[in-house]
């Protein structure tokens, strides 16, 4: 059934899409409707091996079934519906329709239509982190790594409050993304290893499966087992909930990451601060009545998309609420959860073009240090006048530092001059006495703990 | 640009299109992003329009500008789109291609994009309203005033906490949806009358309106009330967020509403219950291995929906903060808000449908009240009691009850054996002494509060 | 039941309580615990008076009640508690000990424990906005507005995106907010206004209440009248819960724009921005190891107020869905709502402290706007060019733009040794000339508008 | 400072607190700010042990610190912040105002505000959880462990939709959480375990403490290590988010399998179902008006619990997101993160106290189950059919459950009455004509998978 793009409702099934075809053809392959009953079909064959395994038919019955499942498509499908009102029972008569009668009784047997979708959906959110999610977070963990290693060195004033604090290095700030976006990626990682599936019937209780086999649980494995998945620990009608919940947090608190990410790379944007800058193509309008804008979009568009989906989290936690043994209020919500994964996926990948780009204007980033470097000395003076035993360090520095703005002379040489302080500084070693003279050499273990950061993750990841 | 729907990855671009294609497609007419190309070409429209009523340029310029903008199609505007990067100037691109040199600066002229996207968001917001969302609720509406008539008289016992309490009416249950939805009724209409639009460029403050209007605010009314909308009281480079946030708010307190009426019904579906069904079709199937099963699925999905857009909101009240005269991360999630009115619209037509046809088992009602009555009948004899002095009623009553409970006899024996109680009971008036015999009458006005109701908001809401 | 302020949990009790003591013990008038059961006991007396009044109990034995219902107390109340399981009951109790036998029977007589609960709620939210909210929310705006109009003519660049886009003025930059807040102001008082009570028996059906009483509705009314409070449209146990939910959208949509104001101005204040300051005081530190920092925390604690708040709208719509009559899932959520209302208050009353001691750095906003003003007259140049038939406006200027990078030479001066552009330039008006030959003045009509729109709200909001 | 209990604003701080003092107690013991300050206190006095141990100071110096934290209390604390405006810089005045002026420099040495804060904030909720939350969560899965065990062979009849499904046994149902609440407390344990501490300075670069050591991310380690915490893998001002955030999102999917709990509980009190009751005290009253209910009051406060914590979540991802090095927007909201600790455990508790006693009326269960078990049937028929080749089983036995609705006959008669079903009958097992025979024996492994999870998750928790 074919249809105008610009028909569609959702965003991610017009704008985005357009402008990232390939990506979001990719992640079709798991997320779409189509996608979604090729993978239902995947369940349905992988039962009927299994069933053929066991005796119940004849490899013959299993082969028909199988070959069956990979030939009904969506359309079919959703045509049966219309009659049936119940997507698997037309599922299951759009593969009882290609196979012989003798086989017509094997497709679906024993198990209830959430064995199939829960099953599916395990598999699918699996295979589309395996494929799709961690290679793009490995990939702009890739870029924070070098883009970290290349600016370790890099000056850059520390900003707490937005006001100038103690100086680090630029490769030091990307640092913070390289680590907390690596343990998201072990986060995600180990959160969709854990996805689990069902094969234990209408209740749970495995009391159609039992009709048959001694050991159900046991029939259950086989059958997860060719699909690659584990069994749910426990399941009434659906597969307990929080193996998903547990997956979309590590999502969503991904998420977070590149939305602090998105926030502090545009406000180094800022026209006042100017410290980086996205690459601009010739053609590029960057507003449409001031053409010489040249805005931080990429960046604000990444937080505003963490702002759309973050908020889903609320629906995935109600989510974790079914009456009984199931109720179908979690049918329909369910249904929008691989939006969240899309929308994070889209926020990586163009995190990524954005950031492999990343302009670094090292000498504006030295200005700006340059413009409170005097100020900044105040911590380690106070730091080292209390390490000698000055009876009140931190007021003595906050009153040089009032001096300071009235007079305009720099903190330094208030410090140099005062009589009061002289004994103590008399006592510093040339290290310190280095640094309290070169404020842009107080900057810590910044260089190394970048490093080492960046060693560790690649190591952690796997990445080369 | 055609594509197979089933590659979609939205619900409401694959499933709940197919599943209701004239209702999505009346919605298309809004919320798609071919509908939002055409608002944003019908304020370009407009404000050529006023510039030739204001001598800006001649209304043969006017002229040719309005029909390119109904010729231009989103195709077109994102084919453009790759150039430019921007949507406005792409949009802009294409409506100069196909007019005069003469014409080509009056195309946009003295706006910035968000002049022409915000006033498009209001005008189609307001648009949908009026055109589908307001109708459907009244629908809706219509549809549970008459199921409240009808039913006004019917017994049903009261439930709190999920026991049985004192007795009401199926219909007076029924009123407070018709209260609650007619209230939120109200509540959307006036929040959508308030959409507002703005054409005052960049930062708000007419800066280029101003270079050739003295009167720039009456300008941009002008332009505005060729759309039947009014300016924002204030904004910068985007209308002040409040207003869409109260139209967004109304949405989902309205959901919350059906969400509620959904829950209700389905309890009242439950097997031991069974007060309320819905009409089955001969066709459809109950469950995939239980085919018996009868359940209250399109309810379920009400309640559904609802979780999954009700979380929304918090994206609503995170894009009310924009950074000084803006900062685009409001820009994507703005674009999901129209989700948030389709999955409602969607569940109110559902509602509609299944309330429509809805059985009420009246028969069933009266079992499920009779089981309980005789303990129900605690209430009125404990105030009657204590109307008449009695020194402690309610613990008097709360004693029978316990040995109504033992003795198995019933609280009106109990209470009619009782020596201690007689000189009260012997005060009571006639209609008193009826109530306590006939605990079904203890009604109250269930019966004339429902018609009240139902006049009222019949009236209010302009309902035949 | 006295006990140590830091040994309670919530920094609501002890942190924020601690450091704004009179505005915590207003607040504590309506919103605490002993503050709850005296309005509780406010609708006990109210009951009591109506009872005489239509002639069910004696003037002698509603005074009675009347007078009991002043002295308990709120350690009283729990004590019974102890033994009740049940609160209003408890306080039923406590009030019937304190009254002749002849009286006991007309305390809380043909009510339920909600009637009593829920009207207690609508009245002390409504008092305590009446009282507290709305003159704090006053306030600030009156403070804005004084900030609007003095800095009415200041230039400021305006910002998009964190970049520098056309100037206006920064007094029509606070004008927003005078916008915003005045509309947030109008928004709570209406929905404070419309907050309702009930007195209509266990399910809402007047059951009780019937058999004394044949207009039930009206003796409701009239309990309600003593208060100042009008009845629910509807209510089963409960008040239909939309009344409070659109009270709670006004707060935290209020709140969403103090969160913005924060924003801005945080921002304004980084040190490479720098145009306005928060005064401090001489004692105060600013960073415990960086003497000399000036941190913005009080706006930085607004927003961080805002983020705790906001979500918990989450619950009110959570709590719009009870089951039949009701259900208690909306009981301890429910007790928890004051909070949102302190929450805000108090972020109101920081906001009115620093904002008021705002200090401006008008030189400093020059310079930041006289950094760009030669880019930022692109705008005109083009719109002007464009409106003198140049057949590429936004081009050229593009071009030009580009060229300027490059060169170091100034957008004027490029434009004015243009060859191409003269025949255009010469077209101009005196006015547009001027603009164009001083970037400051193309403010359009910032400062007018800010006039305008702080008479308008003076006078909508009744402020002198 | 002493204050009525029943003047404070929040529900944890009199309500809750009265009602459970014992357990506020306890809790208080991490999550007043008394312990907030003492906890802080812990963690300068673990700085001047290890700045002893590396010779820094001498131990006399350490001694004299550590021995003043642990006489600095909260109230003088707050009085000196009004001085200072500084929490941590009035926390280290009090303790320099009780050492001698040789220990004065050590204290807080080299560490910035939030080094403190953050250690003490990971080191608290760290003890909290295996102090208290762990025990209370480990006794409640020891209660349904036991109760699953119990009634490992009670029969119940399943319910998807609230309909009557194929039968299970209840202590199946109750394994469930035995299964979800265990794998919760797997997820908060880990999560705590992993909560961690920082000693890195104002912006994390280690600029003051590289003044002194050459290692000084091993010496972040040893003051960590005192406390029996491990340093963040990367810190700027704060401590990496992600840690707390995993472990909130621990607690808070732990509530919601509570809400799951408890929603099923309440649903199967409801009049009509009574299956389980909570055990009621003689003096407790049900209801103001209606002394004779039982409700659930319990299970709906531990739902309403869940409604008010959950959405706090979303305060969580927020405070992901700190600009640069940090901005204090996440400082008030981080304030009232204990409180969701708090709210949790107290549901916890309430829901052990509740489970405990649970009544289950096995008999009431029987019929329940006998009312449908005629139709029940209809799974097992049509999969045994299905199984036979029956070439259509499952519209067959729709067919036959649409007869047995108009006729009354059961589904079982009809399907020994009819001829065509016979042959397939006639090759059924004898286990398999068991079940069809007895519809109650249609359990599965119910039984065993309850002893299988019971066994597994006392092993993995170590419960006895």
């Amino acid at each position: 059934m074919e249809r105008d793009l610009f028909l569609n409702l959702s965003p991610l099934d017009h704008r985005y899409y357009v402008s990232n075809r390939a990506l979001f053809n990719q992640l079709a392959e798991f997320f779409s409707e189509n996608a979604y009953i090729h993978y239902e079909l995947k369940v349905e064959a992988a039962l009927a091996n299994v069933l053929a395994k066991r005796g119940l038919c004849s490899p013959a019955v299993a082969c028909e079934i199988v070959h069956a499942c990979e030939q009904v498509e969506p359309a079919e499908v959703y045509q049966e519906e219309e009659k049936t009102k119940h997507n698997i029972r037309a599922l299951v008569n759009c593969i009882q329709r290609r196979v012989s009668s003798e086989a017509k009784p094997f497709v679906h047997f024993t198990t209830t239509s959430v064995d199939i979708m829960d099953s599916a959906t395990a598999l699918r959110f699996k295979e589309a982190t395996l494929q799709v999610v961690l290679p793009k977070m490995l990939e702009l963990e890739s870029i924070l790594i070098a883009l970290a290693r290349r600016e370790k060195a890099t000056l850059q004033v520390g900003r707490t409050h937005g006001q100038h604090a103690v100086p680090l290095t630029f490769g030091f700030a990307m640092a913070e993304y390289v680590s907390r976006l690596g343990s998201r990626i072990e986060t995600v990682s180990k959160a969709a290893q854990e996805l689990r599936g069902k094969i234990a019937g209408a209740v749970g209780a495995y009391n159609a499966s039992s009709l048959f086999f001694d050991d159900p649980l046991e029939f259950e494995a086989e059958v997860l087992r060719e699909l690659g998945l584990k069994p749910a620990n426990y399941s009434n009608q659906i597969v307990e909930p929080e193996y998903l919940t547990d997956y979309i947090h590590g999502i969503i608190s991904a998420f977070g990451v590149l939305a602090n990410l998105a926030d502090d790379i545009r406000h180094l944007q800022r026209t006042e601060i100017g410290e980086v800058g996205e690459a601009f193509e010739a053609t590029q309008v960057g507003s449409s009545t001031m053409p010489h804008k040249r805005n931080p979009w990429n960046f604000e568009h990444v937080k505003s998309m963490w702002k759309e989906f973050m908020p889903r989290m609320i629906t995935m936690y109600a989510d974790q609420i079914s009456e009984h043994q199931r109720d179908l209020t979690n049918s329909a919500s369910g249904r929008f959860v691989p939006e969240i994964v899309i929308g994070f996926v889209a926020a990586v990948d163009r995190m990524t073009r954005v950031m492999q780009k990343l302009v670094v204007d090292q000498e504006r980033m030295l200005q700006n240090f340059d413009s409170t470097k005097e100020m900044v000395i105040a911590e380690p003076i106070y730091i080292l006048l209390a390490s000698l035993n000055h009876p009140n360090a931190h007021e003595a520095v906050r009153l040089l530092t009032l001096e300071s703005q009235k007079t305009g002379k720099t903190l330094r040489q208030l410090v140099n001059e005062n009589e009061e302080l002289a004994p103590y500084l008399n006592k510093l070693t040339p290290k310190q006495l280095e640094i309290l003279n070169n404020p842009e050499k107080y900057i810590g273990h910044a260089e190394q703990k970048t490093e080492q950061l960046c060693d560790e993750w690649q190591q952690r990841l796997g990445i080369n």
